[in-house]
């Protein structure tokens, strides 16, 4: 199948450089501020964006050097097949943030607890809304284990 | 910046035809079963993925032929920067759907009320789990406009 190719709209600049993320370190978006910087051919875009108290961040994660098919997360001690983590070490290595929106200001959006480190290309920016599922309804497999033996 | 390269892991099988799409005709998805065919050599990828209920599906909409900044969703009058829409016509057109997942067979997984036509290739799979915002807390600007107006 063919290839695909897509150009970044914009840039994260964020507290995380790209040194914390290569020394291994986890990072920790807790109360963090980070500023998408959306090109600024691509500012008509964000019209009314700004109603949406969370917005969707599809980012490049372009530090990824290899891929894996197995990985074992952090949070657990065993191995799983990488679809069913978010590991970053994914054959299109995209990562998925749903984050809050403190402030657009132009072609910046100021955004909260959004763990990607300084320079990070960004694919594509969506509202947030809440997914179809009841969440009560929702089984999260190994995560789920984790959490109860952690319990 | 540099443009950035994917290879799909997958494939969807719909009973909706491109033909469909390219009508113009509004895809219902509802009570619809869909396929996605991941490709053998990515197979080991899906272990324990059987465990999630639902699933986040990254997918290339290959049908969409050139973007827009500015749109006017099927569900509102007026017009909308894209980023604040989930329109197809995006300057990199990925979508994302979180759908039921029924059943994994081998590496073919069944899911329910995906939107998307036969042969959309797909880039990435991800655990679907629920996103840290409280839903109450949820702002939609134009969206939850819309719906009130509607009621």
């Amino acid at each position: 199948m063919d290839e695909i190719r897509y150009t970044p709209i914009g840039v994260v600049r964020s507290p995380f450089l790209p040194d914390h993320y290569s020394t291994g370190r986890r990072i920790e978006p807790k109360d963090t501020v980070s500023t998408i910087e959306v090109f600024p051919e691509y500012m008509d875009g964000l019209r009314d964006i700004e109603g949406f108290s969370h917005i969707v961040l599809l980012c490049h994660l372009h530090l990824t050097r290899e891929y894996a098919l197995v990985v074992q997360p952090r949070s657990d001690t065993v191995t799983h097949g990488v679809f069913a983590t978010r590991s970053p070490r994914r054959p299109n290595p995209i990562s998925l943030s749903v984050v809050r929106l403190n402030e657009v200001d132009g072609n910046f959006l100021h955004v909260a607890d959004l763990d990607l480190v300084d320079g990070t290309p960004v694919l594509d920016i969506k509202p947030y809304f809440p997914a179809t599922p009841d969440d009560e309804q929702v089984r999260t497999g190994w995560m789920q284990a984790r959490r109860q033996q952690e319990q």
